[in-house]
């Protein structure tokens, strides 16, 4: 499927995604003004080819989708071979790979091949052909809402404006798919939007269609590159310490892998729309290796082959996890603050003292009922006790189960934020 | 004396104290109700033995208290070796040694025993005997208040519940108990306050039944394990930069030897009761190998032996420093903020110039002045200054006697806080 | 020219630099009051030695100035070896060097020479002669004040009251001199002041005769040492944190060269007056080896020779930086902060997508896009991005070419700070 920024390549993939997932498509004109931007002509391809002066097909869209730079005008004409050149991108350093190109906004037409082919081609006529139209149509985009106990929501967003790739950006996109799968069948604390649309222009779209709403995301996710080898590497949101941001950090902290938690910068992807001044949304960015730093990066070589089942299980765990602390990170308020009060009666501490040590169950309860004074969540806690969250999460149930625990209704949406 | 948290083993110690220190002697009935707990029954014991077939004590609580998990009920009866055996608590790891265990709010009963000894146990019958009560009584602790300039408070916090152990905590008791005695003569600024409790249920005593006059205390340290040959370590109170935090940092940083300075966390001794959250005081512990990180700890090798009469000097000495901090860390306003002063007139600053460096007292003076806008102690100048408090202490002397400097009554409890 | 905290010396040198730029000569009459001090006599010299019982100058003040020790009382009689070398100055450990040394405030004579000088002294009468007067005159003192477009001022100070050394501190005269010479033809958004005035007693005077206008200072620097071969070194103002401090601190950070920045102290040069506690200004110290730290300082051996040109040049080159940052540091809105603004149709990012990574260019306008909303300074921008100022400003400048920024009135004297 030839993937863009608008056309039926889009269609056809979140068809794909609908049979999983209970997915709305919306369908946004050529010409709709976007803040900043106007929604672009829809691009649609059907064959493009450059054939030899033997009629051969010396590059051939039905053999890759990449040969194609991105929304190329229709052209049909017959060239010398250095016209043809001024046409042609290719990566000298990666001579059997084939590059990705887009010309979204210039109307311009290229093709892309290996550095390889193009030192074949000899001297003589082309004939190039892109039989392609760029003409007023839709912007695409889908997406999947889980409403949970909240309107307050997490937003997972993938950009599903690339052909072929398949680290950048199938991987996310099957990611966020399944992810939303897991959740669907269990009601949430918050609601969640599995958001899939094309990079930039997508995601600025969604943001001017639901200016009024978007400050209902109080936590979110930028999924991409997130099925190679590499490890996991999390970008903070603009605002650098929102909860989301100490969420990831406190699941890669205690994963026992290798990870990177690095600051927010303004570019990347749709994070800088989320991000933007103007929105400033909480919303970090997931990856493995991220884009533009591995050397199959926007080539052919980001094939299936590149991208490993358990790495994608890796991420997909992760995310779970990062959810599970958004979740359950809710504020208390230890209602015996006076002293301790006597674990021992109620089951909750060991009998038999003097022993030296002390079991981090026993740990978790002191700590939960130290900091609970209604202005620290149970992340707070965990951070500060440098314990993992779900030995903080369940040492509080163990606390509220015996009514030593109350529950705080955080209404600011700082750190120790909860649905509204 | 086989002291536990109730008993006439505290009676005594309490008695052998008041020698050297005026001691107020508090006794607190079984069955009153403190914050979430309840004072236990008192506990006292006369004797207790195991005897083998041939009426051969083969544990003797008369050898050594330890024997005898503390709060046992009474019991005297004939056993087989397998029943005796779920009652017998060793140290695998530790053959030679008697651990020390106790089981104050579950009715059990135990002896505590060498593993050597455990392994020449043969199979038969023995007779069970431990002669002790368990009956409504009181809880005893004693307190010495030596009244200051300022009704303010420094808390000086000893546990006095462990039998026959020394480093834990005969050494703090030691400490407090010379601590006080020489205090005394000399009217400090602030008032003193010792209290001699046992562990828990003495700290959560003393705080329900003073509990509208708690916030006096504006620094504490519980002390314990005081005196082994390790060096010092200061664990911090819950607020973590309490003035109390800041002073023994300063001291430990500036006394050239080896020490640490930890986070508060809610596992410990009788901090954990007076950082609870309902009072959230600014009192740390001061201890040198804290209690469960040596080997000896809660064993019979915590003896008279094990403590060294350097170490208590040096706990005694760093101690004293600390007051000395905390008595001398006011807070002064410039007189003449607008350039330097002219020191030179005053006798203050050499008067030949052109010489490189600054003696480390002139450099002292022009810190106290630079800094003295009423808005930083003495401890944040020293700090700032990275030199000596009494460097700056001394510095602050000769400029009040020169007239450039006023004091300033700090009303707020924060980090310049003096005493109201 | 024997330059001293006042007189013909100081008058001399002033002349000197008024052939290079508009200086503004001060006289303030003896007996003054300024602050805590009082305008000292005005001391000038005319001859000085020391003649041995053959009438042999065995110390000549015409040989060098340093001989007399500054503000050395008139003197003409004859003494003892013994009783002279209670008058000498010599420096063991620089056998060959001759120290400089004063006594402003306390009525002394001395004479300093080498002590190789020293040694040759054999037993025997000594004729002593100090040809000077010390009696009511003036304390004398320079500006050179340039307006700019606001009132608000940049500060540069150099003290001018020492004898014929070279790196301390002609070396700053000499530089600020020129900073102003340059600075001159161009009006400037701040107004520039500088200062040239004895060490400690002409700053306070000024800062006393000035107090009304001081508030105007919005940034300063007092230069000192700055001549020698080693790397320039910042001292912090008093503040800390002050926009002069970053501004320094980031042109170091990016000249690629060795530095060192430190904290203040209130030990020092002039610095030690302008962040007094009662005015608090935002000054900073630049140096190459600060005053005191290098074996010449305040000797014979602070010559000609010390003085590198190229490290004259950098300093030069660096203070220039400085204020580069200063005036170009303002603040901005981003004019379409919902989502990024289209950079592409404006000519101001590539047209051809798909490529890995960023120029930097293109990485500074979105940098200064994502964090222009208006309570960050382009400094606070350039600090964040780890980018070099100059890269940001001229993004900035693009940006607002193309009508994407509105520049924000900032009144408050924080961080962002701008004249008013």
């Amino acid at each position: 499927m030839c993937r863009s920024i608008t056309g039926n390549g889009v269609r056809d993939t979140l068809r794909v995604l609908q049979r999983h997932i209970p997915l709305t498509v919306h369908e946004v004109p050529s010409g709709t003004p976007v803040f900043d931007w106007t929604v672009p002509n829809e691009w649609n391809i059907r064959d493009a080819y450059v054939k030899n002066a033997q009629g051969e097909r010396v590059i051939d869209f039905r053999r890759s989708n990449l040969h194609v730079m991105s929304y190329s005008v229709p052209v049909h004409r017959t060239v010398s071979l250095e016209e043809l050149k001024a046409h042609l991108h290719t990566l000298p350093a990666q001579p059997d790979w084939i590059p990705y190109r887009t010309s979204y906004y210039k109307e311009d037409w290229g093709f892309c091949l290996s550095h390889r082919q193009l030192s074949e081609l000899r001297e003589g006529e082309y004939e190039v052909c892109i039989d392609a139209t760029l003409a007023p149509g839709h912007l695409t985009y889908g997406a999947c809402y889980l409403p949970g106990a909240s309107a307050a929501e997490v937003l997972v967003s993938a950009h599903i404006c690339h052909p072929s790739l398949c680290n950048d950006n199938l991987s996310a996109v099957a990611l966020a798919t399944f992810l939303a799968r897991e959740l669907r069948p269990v009601r949430q604390r918050y609601s969640y939007r599995f958001l899939f649309a094309p990079g930039t222009i997508g995601a600025i779209t969604w943001l001017c269609l639901h200016e009024a709403d978007v400050s209902r995301v109080q936590h979110g996710l930028v999924l991409s590159c997130v099925g190679d080898a590499g490890h996991l590497s999390y970008k903070r949101s603009r605002r650098g310490n929102a909860e989301i941001d100490r969420a990831v950090h406190h699941v890669l902290q205690h994963s026992g892998q290798a990870h990177d938690v690095e600051d927010f910068s303004p570019y990347g992807y749709d994070e800088r729309q989320f991000c933007s001044p103007g929105f400033d949304l909480p919303v970090g960015r997931l990856s493995r290796t991220p884009g533009g730093r591995f050397p199959e990066y926007h080539t052919s070589a980001d094939n299936l082959d590149f991208v490993r089942p358990e790495a994608l299980a890796d991420s997909y765990a992760t995310c779970r996890s990062v959810f599970d602390v958004l979740e359950g990170n809710q504020t208390y308020l230890n209602r015996n603050p006076k002293g301790e009060p006597q674990l021992g009666r109620r089951g909750l501490y060991g009998a038999i003292g003097g022993q030296a040590g002390e079991r981090v169950e026993e740990l978790a309860l002191l700590w939960v009922l130290s900091l609970s004074d209604g202005s620290r969540s149970l992340l707070d806690i965990a951070e500060r006790a440098q314990m993992r969250f779900d030995t903080i999460r369940a040492a509080a149930d163990a606390l509220m189960a015996q009514g030593l625990l109350a529950e705080v209704a955080v209404t600011s949406r700082g750190n120790a934020s909860a649905p509204p």
